[in-house]
């Protein structure tokens, strides 16, 4: 009896599945070469699949599946959690009145227009009804939903499941406390890197040639994959067989291109060593926006950032560079790459300062679901947090809060997890340098495979098999613990900054 | 009342639209470049909007709606028409019982991998058992979908609606008398143009470069479409304001590349300049097959292979090449890319030639939906044929009754449409020249426009909203005519093989 249902309910899925990689290619198709004149019409054709998506995971069909699955005793672990991931899903799309929902895509449309315009004047007024409405809207939603504890529970779960405000004070609060005068350190040191060459002319081409050079150094399966130049770089799975990536060319700065295809090399490699067993399920994902940002982030710091790589990598980058680097010696163009110091913008910041960034927004949003903060003192806070945690203020709001489109898309619950994605990388480093002693040395001779082959073992493979924290726990011992991080940073930093 | 139930209906045909959408831009991507090893769980998900799109256009739901509409006098011209395309399309899966249906399925995938082998080993006796199965399977299917007149009227109606073997008997039996002498006239001139400097090293990249500048000399819209390479070039409609083309590059022969691109670039044309108000309905598209032939032979050979067209695109292709054609004259070069005679494969077959071997192939369906021919006889008859009318035969099944994967596939009634759009093409020249008398010269001034607009006039806009013979006959005042080629073929090859 079980058999035959669970059957049906896997061949359901499927087909759900199907039709979001159909869905997943469109998306991918119209960032990579579209024509222009066809994006409407594609948008509509989005919209046909996510429908169509949405109701089948919210049918009555659905329902039963979830009523006599969820509880049986006699399916397989990828079927329970599969269940799982759809009962969430399902509760969460069911629980808000259709009306009600309707009305706050229609405002989450607007919002995310006038967010652009406000930001272009910079002027956060125009933005802060739309704003409070959204955030007005969001809590009435958590009432629907549920919560435990604090309300922005509700919200942290929709992006790292098991994360909380109480796990998230103490580690945010301890890695606030050490980084702030770290920063401080490196703004003071008197030994500053030399970054003027970095910016002479890097034909795209060359660029180009150098990125797949080095995705493929880094384990990226070309026969699972393909590069190709987009406004803003992604990776985009569509299966574990299929998950492309996409970089950017600056021809005056080539850390874009690099370091960006680098990052995206780390989601694509997660993507692409995920258990072929979960091809069809919900589960064949990243388990967490974290947990994915930690893959990006081992790639792009721990090991594009790291004296070893570009001991094995920099004669690659020399020959395809038109000799900017002739006269810059290895020391050199690692100190270089590795500059840092405390900005304004959060998607230019670098690995030491960009947690502070987090912490500044996550403080706002809980506080915003607390009721302890309100929308119109925004820009204020904003500039007092950005003044006490970076040392620097603002002079206007669209360096200020109005720098990000999230909130004005109501993705409230999502900043954390880039942070968390730091935090987590540091974490698995520290456990990696156990089993893997001689990690500089591997990185020195350019064979990744031992690294990628530890980070599949106890990351990728699962997908979301394992929660983030199960996954956390079981390489380290231990739950989410920043020290790792600000060990890292401390040291690394000191050597470069000499303090 | 007719209002709603019409809305209704033309939202569930978007529904199928859009799902089909999706569908040509993973069959687009699978051939342009998607990573091998993501190919089977594509196939799949193309699997799973296929059954989609059946499903739908076979339901009770679509049942109701043709039932509702089909005898309404109050509905648009639009709508009537889709509820007849919708129509013909249900009568014809529905009639077939569906177990025999999945029989003949997985029978034609059979077929077409035997078929590949006995074409490997020039071995038509195993191939044979299939194919006679096949065309048994298609007399019993005709026997379900029923027929006016000859069978093989309801096979023809597929590709060509409106066309019959009374007609194509006539059509093609005057083509073939007129074609034989003048094959055999070019065959034995002693004007044979010189050709050996069509095949000098031509490198990629600057075939590419040329086929860009061609496409947009020739009208093809960039901000609707794109150009991509694959092994097998192609153009496809995703809808008008996203019409893609493919290329196929052979560095020792660059006319594979330019009239590849130019061939398809007349289908893409056709497909870009359909009425937008068809967009979302099955009658955005090409009418037949014949009709989309005729508009990519028009570019083909009505302006790729005209001297005028050279006149002034010669200079182009000298800038792009390595110097091949630094010492041929624009007049060598005009007769060399229009060297004719007899060959034995169709696709390699030039324009003189080419009905004949569509004539040998019609003669040889008809016989076997008439039983008049048996398969077993077919390697026979094939090359006795060949001889009569081309003056070659084939020394093995591989370069003769196996050269063609269509039989394989069940696909009888398609070949003539090939043979049909020469014809159409050079009827819609003589019309276009009493429009256009500066044909010639609009040509060597690279002025396609006015061209362009004549056959988006008189062709392209209605999509599907006229019928083959409708659309000649508005623009011709008469049916089918195969005296229009003759007359062309006839002054151009006497010309160039001067008898």
């Amino acid at each position: 009896m079980s058999t035959e249902i669970e059957k049906d309910f896997l061949e359901y899925v499927k087909k759900m599945e199907n039709f979001s990689e159909a869905r997943s290619l469109m998306f991918w198709d119209l960032r990579t070469g579209a024509p222009r004149k066809g994006v409407e019409q594609r948008s509509e054709v989005i919209g046909t699949l996510s429908t169509e998506i949405f109701n089948m995971s919210t049918s009555d069909q659905m329902k039963e599946y979830i009523e006599a699955l969820s509880e049986s005793a006699d399916v397989s672990e990828i079927t329970r959690k599969t269940v799982e991931e759809c009962k969430k899903n399902y509760d969460r799309n069911k629980k808000i009145p259709e009306k009600e929902y309707k009305e706050y895509v229609i405002l989450e449309s607007k919002s995310e227009a006038v967010w652009e315009q406000a930001k272009a004047k910079s002027d956060f007024a125009m933005f802060q009804p739309y704003l409070e409405k959204i955030v007005e809207t969001k809590k009435r939603f958590l009432d629907y939903w549920g919560y435990e504890g604090h309300k922005y529970n509700t919200l942290l779960d929709d992006y790292e499941p098991g994360i909380t405000v109480d796990i998230l004070d103490e580690v945010f609060g301890n890695l606030r406390k050490e980084l702030v005068p770290l920063v401080q350190a490196v703004k003071d040191s008197s030994q500053q890197p030399r970054t003027d060459f970095l910016f002479e002319h890097f034909p795209k081409e060359k660029q180009r040639q150098l990125s797949l050079e080095i995705l493929n150094n880094l384990g990226y399966d070309f026969e699972s994959g393909r590069l190709d130049e987009t406004v803003h770089p992604f990776a985009i799975s569509l299966n574990p067989n299929d998950v492309r990536v996409t970089t950017k060319y600056d021809e005056k700065d080539f850390r874009t291109a690099i370091f960006g295809t680098i990052h995206e090399c780390g989601h694509a490699v997660y993507e692409q060593n995920i258990s072929k067993d979960l091809i069809g399920t919900p589960l064949c994902d990243g388990t967490s926006m974290g947990i994915h940002e930690s893959q990006s982030l081992f790639f792009e710091n721990m090991i594009g950032r790291h004296p070893s790589f570009w001991k094995a990598n920099y004669p690659l980058l020399q020959k395809h560079s038109n000799g900017q680097f002739d006269n810059v010696s290895l020391e050199d163009f690692y100190r270089a790459i590795n500059v840092a110091g405390p900005s304004l913008i959060r998607i230019e910041a670098d690995e030491m300062t960009y947690a502070l960034h987090v912490i500044v927004r996550y403080e706002i949003e809980k506080g915003l679901f607390s009721d302890e903060i309100e929308v119109k003192d925004l820009p204020q806070i904003w500039n007092d947090k950005m003044e006490e945690y970076l040392g620097v203020r603002p002079t206007n709001d669209a360096e200020g809060v109005l720098q990000d489109v999230h909130w004005s898309g109501g993705a409230f619950g999502y900043f954390p997890s880039y942070a968390l994605g730091y935090i987590y990388s540091a974490q698995m480093k520290a456990a990696m340098d156990k089993d893997l002693p001689n990690y500089g040395e591997l990185l020195a001779e350019n064979n990744i495979q031992p690294i990628k082959e530890w980070l599949t073992k106890n990351v990728h493979q699962y997908g979301k098999m394992k929660k983030p924290v199960e996954i956390l726990k079981d390489i380290t011992g231990e739950g989410i613990n920043s020290s790792y991080l600000v060990n890292y940073l401390r040291k690394k930093y000191g050597e470069i900054y000499q303090f």
